[in-house]
């Protein structure tokens, strides 16, 4: 296991994700629980190397946390408050957990460090959940897939963090619907209408529904999808090409 | 003047305000020339206070450059690409320059500091042009009204900076047309259809910009602006009270 090296990182600055999935007609988010803290759940984050971009940063973090390169990821927001983690209960909290580890990889210099003011870059991924192995980060106990209204305790703001990616995740599903890993390669429009009731936390009459999603000019109509009750059975639909 | 210490500011994180105005149907931006650097300018920005928000930093410094108070201000993007500033033809433009200037308030710390890579936060501001009395920061030789066709040899990435600002004031301007400042307190439909072509550079025809823009349920139609051809009166306008 490497050694964590503040020198490598820029200070007082971090990166959270919001890392969505769908399944079971359910809008899901990924959360960490941390190893210190009393039932303290954590978006998956990280620092950002000296030697990195921001955008490298947030990659490496999803990745480590889902094992998937190449996903659809995007900054939607800067979490700048000054009290967001240094005037909060968790700031003595978290230098109390470090201490408490008694990690070796983290001294007393680095646990200061850790537990200062961090101006936070929120990230948002949309991941298809089947082939996601999720991994906690250095602080975390455990990881788990979590229905959006139903996240356990999270520390500093990041419940904040959710509500803001849930905004920028309609308004990218209302312009383009770019949903595509959060959809199997081809589905049918009743999917389509899942996905969006799942986001929207409300339902859409279907008519009205494929009128518009048609109307934004990305999905391709295949064939039939067939059943056996062969008069009902729906169009499929994928993604155009770009 | 009050000297500049770095130990007072996070450091590697940065602040750029791209401030839109509008005047003689032009969409202008306020630059500031740099004291270093030949013919280099720069959109005006700051560092963030330790103690301090990134949205109050923000206010500080439009404050600093226009003497405004309580302007519309949005963070719309974070810059972080690693090579901004460290391996650009700039970085040690800035060092030199900076050391030629001689300037008491920054030693040879404060100048490697400022001259290290910063990642930086893009905040618009939307302000009344006739009300702005624009003063340059502690690195500008001046500051004035460039119109966005005709900016100067901008600094780092500014270009890439005032092009997603103007993104993002497109945007709200769809959506909500909040452009308040950008107006006067009443305005024909006429002046509304000038900043909005001003903002996309292109121009709409009247009746479907019209039917757009009422849609949006934001105006509140006042009289007729009489100037002596009767006939051809033109409704005034006013943004309807929140």
């Amino acid at each position: 296991m490497s050694t964590f090296n503040i020198d490598d990182y820029i200070s007082q600055l971090s990166i959270d994700c919001v890392i969505f999935g769908f399944k079971d007609k359910e809008l899901k988010v990924l959360v960490s629980e941390l190893t210190y803290g009393d039932n303290l759940w954590s978006l998956p984050g990280g620092y950002i190397l000296k030697t990195e971009s921001v955008d490298a940063a947030a990659a490496r973090i999803l990745k480590r946390s889902t094992g998937l390169d190449n996903i659809y990821l995007e900054q939607f927001r800067v979490f700048g408050d000054e009290n967001r983690i240094l005037q909060s209960k968790y700031k003595e909290n978290i230098k109390q957990g470090l201490l408490q580890l008694n990690d070796k990889r983290f001294d007393e210099k680095t646990i200061a460090w850790m537990a200062n003011r961090f101006v936070c870059i929120g990230y948002y991924a949309l991941v298809d959940i089947n082939k996601v192995n999720p991994k906690p980060g250095e602080f975390g106990a455990s990881i788990e897939w979590r229905n959006i209204d139903d996240l356990p305790n999270l520390t500093h703001d990041h419940d904040t963090i959710v509500s803001y990616g849930l905004k920028a995740l309609r308004q990218i599903l209302d312009e383009k619907l770019i949903g595509f890993n959060l959809l199997p390669k081809t589905f049918t429009m009743k999917e389509v209408k899942e996905l969006y009731e799942a986001v929207h936390d409300t339902s859409f009459p279907m008519n009205n529904f494929q009128k518009k999603i048609l109307e934004l000019n990305v999905l391709e109509r295949l064939g039939k999808k067939f059943t056996g009750a062969q008069n009902r059975a729906p169009f499929l639909y994928r993604f155009k090409e770009n």
